[in-house]
């Protein structure tokens, strides 16, 4: 089975085959790994050790984008978000809901934010300290600028939180050029092709122990997280891991290592341009324009004809050896395709005529 | 290696082999896969369907611990905790830094609470409405009398949240029988010796639903991932897990089945005894009477001699191929193990053997 999704994506064997041990997180052997597994992390975010920590937050990508938020807003402040996805739209429940007070600028799906988006809104309002937003929009493909936002946010004082879950090892924000970001949160599962269930924030350490106290939860507190790193040293973990994810990830990230991140980029991309360009020659409809659409994940226009069931579509491609999602997150009804983890151009080929082969299946043509 | 400690704890082969492929949490078949270990839970906690719902929270056994807190106790509303250990002091921290009140019952860590304990506390403030407390303290192995303390509660119109989590499978509280408890919480890689990554509650539809909107965090809120489980299907679950970890609690309960939770609690037992008898025969001394020594952990004072360094010893005895805690959480400095898990009473034989052994290397006799 090919798995063509967001994530938790396709891995390699070798990343697979470390899930299959018994670990004691806090012995001193696997400690090393971890230590390293942290170290390499600041490296892939492009941030400065001493400056920067890898702060780590077991489960969903969602809770260590709560964690960054409540770590990183105080209680009842005002955060600013550019909202065109589904992702954005969690990350605002998660803030309204950790009693943060959201500032919503509504923007199209089908494009990513500028600066220039979000600007006008900073202005209008000065209690605004912080833009929180979404990299790459999971829910439809595209890509929020953020390299430009950010340094326009630096230029007025504003601090950023970054949702790069999807796009962390492919899409670049250095964090040494960025230091109006706070947190830039990911999960195991996506484009560094681990398996899911740990979460990270690369952060500031300066910030990070500023904003002790504003969390209102101690699971979610990224300023204890780091407390108990310089307590018990870097390769232990507060509270139990799973840990297997995390053995997992190092040889995941050694593999991305070995590929290299441009090299691993520019597959994605090709991955995304074959399904794309395959899409349009079976006679299906991109959601995105190609100038909007990132190398992650490309959603189509489901068929406007009537017959056309998106569950049974996903069941009838699953045959053929091909997963996709089987629901959507876009304003339109969608088929969403991942073009990440461990796929080649030439098993999305193969995608392309399984997508071709179903859609022939569950939508004959007339006799 | 022979891993004894408290968890993640050893796991059978076909365990861990579980945790090897790639999975969409959200996949059909994935998803039958899902809906039959919820099920499972709710049997195996004694409760009864359609009253009772497994109600998973990814990660860490404090994020779920947190989660029935925050849901199950309104925000500034008073819980009482019962203080004999590390794990209650823990409990205490999450309900604390979640905005909740916590009157502390301070008892010592070496026996059991029992209802007699904290019910002067609890007639001296009608404002208390709920008891949250651990079932069986990590930290030293004494067990907590949560069938008196619950039906002493019931009795009261008190509420009770349990933390189950090193005791569910073999301490038995059938939820049937105690309806005064909200939720009972648990971990993957305990007692019914999965990998860790998911936390689990067994929790009452009706509380759960009239607690709606207590949570002040959408990623711990138990109501929001009833009403998920509602809405999309007992097979889906909200927001990514550690999916290979749930594949492989599907095989652990399989296993668990096949022994008999009778047969699981009396190998634990007969493993604590040959750890406790065996500790005394090498001239340790137990730390707690043997009364009040449960069946999942046995915690062994450090010897007196200012030699001993339990890192050191640890490291000796793992050279052995026996893993044991290389912290301890008790009052005084003891050395903390595990009987639980794939462990067989042989295992646990040699593990005294390489006590001793790894004894006589870090305190050698004047020659």
């Amino acid at each position: 089975m090919l798995l063509l999704i967001p994530g938790p994506v396709q891995t390699r064997p070798e990343v697979k085959a470390a899930m299959a041990q018994d670990i004691a997180p806090w012995d001193r052997d696997f400690q090393k790994v971890y230590a390293r597994v942290r170290e390499r992390i600041v490296g892939v975010a492009g941030g400065t050790p001493g400056v920067h920590a890898t702060l780590p937050i077991q489960g969903a990508g969602h809770f260590v984008t709560e964690a960054a938020i409540r770590t990183f807003v105080a209680p009842g402040a005002k955060v600013l978000m550019p909202m065109n996805g589904a992702y954005a739209n969690r990350m605002a429940r998660l803030a309204r809901e950790a009693g943060r007070v959201v500032v919503e600028v509504p923007l199209t799906d089908t494009r990513g934010a500028t600066a220039a988006d979000i600007l006008p809104a900073l202005e209008a309002d000065p209690e605004i300290g912080t833009v929180a937003m979404v990299f790459n929009e999971t829910g439809s493909g595209i890509v929020n600028d953020a390299a430009g936002i950010g340094d326009a946010l630096r230029a007025r004082g504003t601090r950023l939180i970054l949702d790069a879950v999807s796009a962390f090892g492919v899409l670049p924000f250095p964090l040494a050029d960025h230091p109006e970001c706070d947190a830039l949160v990911f999960t195991s599962g996506k484009c560094l092709e681990g398996m899911p269930g740990m979460g990270f924030a690369v952060a500031r350490i300066d910030r990070a122990e500023a904003c002790a106290g504003n969390a209102g939860s101690w699971s979610f507190d990224l300023s204890d997280v780091l407390a108990h790193a310089r307590r018990s040293g870097w390769g232990s973990i507060r509270f139990t891991p799973p840990v297997q994810a995390i053995a997992a990830f190092d040889v995941a990230l050694d593999l991305y290592e070995a590929e290299g991140a441009a090299a691993r980029r520019a597959r994605y991309q090709t991955n995304a341009d074959i399904l794309y360009e395959g899409a349009q020659a079976l006679g299906l409809k991109p959601y995105l324009a190609r100038e909007h659409q990132g190398p992650v994940i490309v959603t189509i226009h489901q068929p406007a004809d009537p017959r056309f069931d998106l569950m049974e579509f996903v069941e009838a491609l699953k045959r053929r050896g091909v997963l996709i999602s089987n629901f959507y997150n876009t304003a339109a009804p969608t088929m969403r395709i991942g073009a990440i983890g461990a796929i080649t151009p030439d098993d999305m080929r193969r995608a392309v005529a399984a997508i071709g082969a179903a859609l022939d299946e569950v939508l004959p043509k007339a006799a």
